[in-house]
């Protein structure tokens, strides 16, 4: 039987006439993005009534795909690049990502060990590395020592489940080698008798008292109910999604406006204390570099210092958004980029937003890669190759959830090229002054105030009306009633987030500008927060 | 103080003419595609030492940038979009892919739920609706059933470990609703005395006795120890892989050379049984439609039956490779559709392989939405949306393991509207009909045979030659140089396997000869195979 041809597909040269319009077609719609509402301006079912209910029988010409794509497609985007985007947090993308993706996928392949895919395995190592030494963080963190290493995944919460996987098994690991755990009344929970001494570690700081292979059943049976995790009220809520995926317990610490919402040494002490002389085992705490609410620093150091009795916890720190702006000296005290160094067991931060490349990068490095090998290393006989067999090379499949993996080194690699580190840093400084800008607003207006301290380039605010008498329930009435107004615009975007009130209080209604955006300028944020003053004096009114 | 510059980074007309060029790049990288050698021929560490150790200070032209992808990263590719790959299986790139992955980052959103992206999550629903009829699921796979329906992940692990997660909560919400489960010597377990009753469904086949909210702990703590996932010796390393991620006990059964190591129906009943005599209790079961190894597909109408006799077991059909061959209706009998829409619960296969998507783009549906929900959502405040909280949308993050979500879809929008359905379908048909070729060779040869039947567009085979006795040992000594040589050509690649030999005889080593990339002609194939035979000759003489 002759085998059958071809039917459809675009060959070489229709790929390079469509190729170049598409790249007028991205030209054009950068030119005219300030235009557009920020928001998409449609309602839900708004396409899937649109389009056919099946695919078409016979190939379609890709003029007319291209076209849908202006016409179908577009209207149903909330530009995330736009210059007056404030939601959430920046998510950026720019015409290097977009080069970059496009150049992985004409060379597309799963990368799932090196010898599959020699060249995105090998620029992943690298570009953590000048990731991490941009950002601060210490050897023991870079690929290059053998010991630690960084790489890149889908998204913070899929860091976070990684995180959490390797953190269980470090710890069951432990108890597996050292015995049963013991309370002691004045030191909390320790392992064979001996508590600080259980954590060894290495001229790097990397821990040694883990041993290969994978933990025994009994063991597991026999303390998975027992193990908690840990975060704050503030922590995202990748971290009580990362404890429900996996069937694990998770508790919230409270954090405290007086303290701004970070969590602190003394409220980690006390519930690891609790906890243990219950019986409980924690094996893993979330700290936060950046809270999503209000930017937030939880306090790593005292933090740390109380971990020192604990040493089956792991500590895991979620620098999703603010962790790019360690690449700027003037912000690594107040990020305590020193505590991580000294403390972290694992770091994550999302390039994919503030740090200038397109979705998705999220960067995790560990101090100890073997808790993910440990954690996450099947190999079947079809998968195994020679150099991987030897441990010559890195195989990013047993750091990961995945066998599959994107070529998505290439655009951090095009993006650190083509800002280098003075850009990244140009860029960072300019989200953090332009939210200065308006944190001065913010403060002389007499109706508005900040809830919490600027945080880098993240306001969080409310309407206070200076005249008049209001409860804190009307407050938050009528800054719900803000919110409203708000997201009813069109030429900006903000959202909002509930705050802890004082103890005994009610929470606390705020709005969050998120400043960042690559496109945007100081005539964008200021002319969105006159809008915002404008809407609350109608309401005040 | 002012705002700082912007620093570094692209304008919109230097992405027009840096656009344009890497079009270029792209179309000379197809038109000498067939001349590269398949494998990278780089050695460990070959980037690694040739890249800086940290990122430049100043910007650098981006045009640097575009000719080190061509110097530094194309040589460190191993071209799976090659001619003559014929390694583990097809991972098919085209310029379809190519565009949908440029536009896609170009309006670059992270996809989390409706709001921030209607196009994103609306494209999603109605692509995986087009797919599933494609292949010929049945309504209650399609989002527009409401009831269950399909998105697309990164890859199958993702798609198995999602699914693991919602077949954990179904069970355990079982057992938290019906309460303790009996075991009955006739019917095994059975939940509230009651057995084949409990699993009701509606005019749809979703299963209605699922209520909603989050399991008890104390339900979680009594049951996960006892919690057993299945899969056979054939199953993908995803299914272990989800189950140590999870934390779950995995247990492979046996599949045997004379059901050309398809899992049957009796395996699975008397595995079931033994367990849930033992008071474990079963709660998902993996069946393949084309195992990696062979192709193989497990006997899923036998399972079907034998699992009406046990409520607690979600059946996963992993159809990784095979699934997309369903699009053609010839091969629906042998990849047993009727099964699939008759029993199972949940489906993936990636479009990214042989399916003319550029990876990723695995494709994952349910009978049932709600189990994916009910493990999978955690909505805190500052995520919530009007259209979220009135359940108008899918919010896609609730049906995921990450927040984050890339917008994959508009390739698969792409793939279809260029191929069509006809396009598609005579992609598959060529595939399979160029290992029809080999297999026919194969058969002819003197020294080859065919180990297990030619499944679609893969063949198992392996050196065995008519003159002279050799023992199994020696057969497999004879393949482990063969495997050798093979690997040592840089002309095309394929990969090996190991099969369990008959009862009591040693393991089979064999090469697999994976058909079906985009570019592949006849000539390529039968090319690579007189280049096996003339090796497989070299070890014999």
């Amino acid at each position: 039987m002759a085998i059958p041809p071809q039917v459809g597909g675009m060959d070489i040269e229709a790929f390079r006439k469509h190729g170049y319009k598409v790249v007028d077609q991205i030209c054009d719609y950068y030119a005219r993005l300030n235009e557009l509402p920020v928001v998409a301006q449609v309602e839900p079912g708004y396409l899937v009534n649109d389009l056919p209910t099946e695919a078409p029988k016979e190939p379609e010409d890709f003029s007319l795909v291209a076209s849908d794509f202006q016409s179908k497609i577009l209207p149903g985007i909330t530009h995330w690049s736009h210059p007056r985007f404030f939601a959430y947090f920046p998510a950026i993308t720019n015409f290097e990502s977009i080069l970059a993706d496009m150049m992985a996928t004409s060379v597309s392949n799963p990368g799932f060990n090196w010898s599959c895919s020699p060249a995105c395995t090998e620029l992943e190592q690298v570009m953590l590395d000048w990731a991490a030494k941009l950002l601060g963080l210490q050897e023991k963190f870079w690929n290059s020592s053998k010991q630690g290493g960084g790489q890149i995944t889908g998204a913070a919460s899929e860091s976070a489940i990684v995180a959490t996987v390797a953190a269980r098994e470090r710890c069951l690991r432990m108890l597996s080698l050292q015995g049963a755990p013991e309370v002691d009344e004045k030191h909390g929970l320790s392992l064979n008798g001996q508590n600080d001494t259980s954590v060894k570690t290495d001229e790097l700081g990397t821990r040694i008292n883990d041993a290969d292979g994978d933990v025994d059943d009994t063991i597991r049976d026999k303390y998975h109910s027992k193990l908690v995790m840990y975060g704050s009220t503030q922590t995202h809520s990748i971290g009580i999604k990362a404890a429900k995926i996996l069937g694990l317990k998770w508790r919230s610490l409270p954090t405290f406006k007086r303290d701004d919402y970070a969590l602190t040494g003394e409220t980690v002490r006390k519930a690891l204390e609790e906890d243990e002389k219950k019986g409980l085992i924690p094996f893993m705490l979330i700290g936060t570099i950046g809270t999503t609410s209000t930017g937030t620093v939880d306090r790593l150091s005292e933090i740390g210092q109380v971990l020192k009795n604990h040493p089956t916890v792991f500590l895991y720190i979620d620098a999703a958004w603010a962790g790019t702006a360690l690449a700027v000296p003037e912000h690594r005290e107040a990020l305590q980029l020193d505590a991580v160094n000294e403390y972290a067991d694992g770091i994550c931060t999302n390039f994919h937003k503030w740090g200038l490349v397109a979705f998705d990068c999220s960067a995790l490095w560990v101090r100890d890669r073997k808790v993910l090998t440990n954690a996450l290393d099947v190999t079947p006989a079809f998968l195994r190759t020679k150099h991987g067999d030897t441990g010559l090379v890195v195989d990013y499949r047993n750091w990961s959830l995945s066998l599959g993996r994107r070529f998505r080194s290439l655009k951090l690699w095009f993006v650190l090229r083509s800002y280098g580190v003075e850009g990244f840093r140009a860029h960072i400084r300019k989200g953090v002054q332009m939210a200065a800008v308006l944190e001065k607003r913010i403060r002389e207006s007499k109706d508005f105030e900040l809830v919490t301290p600027r945080s880098l380039a993240l306001l969080v605010f409310r309407l206070r009306p200076s005249s008049g008498d209001h409860t804190p329930e009307q407050l938050n009435e009528l800054n719900r009633r803000l919110q409203e107004l708000v997201h009813a615009e069109k030429d900006f975007n903000m959202t909002q987030t509930v705050l802890p009130g004082e103890e005994g209080q009610p929470s606390i209604d705020c709005l969050r500008f998120a400043m960042g955006g690559l496109r945007t300028t100081e005539e964008d944020a200021v002319q969105a927060w006159q809008i915002v003053e404008r809407l609350g004096e109608s309401i005040i009114n």
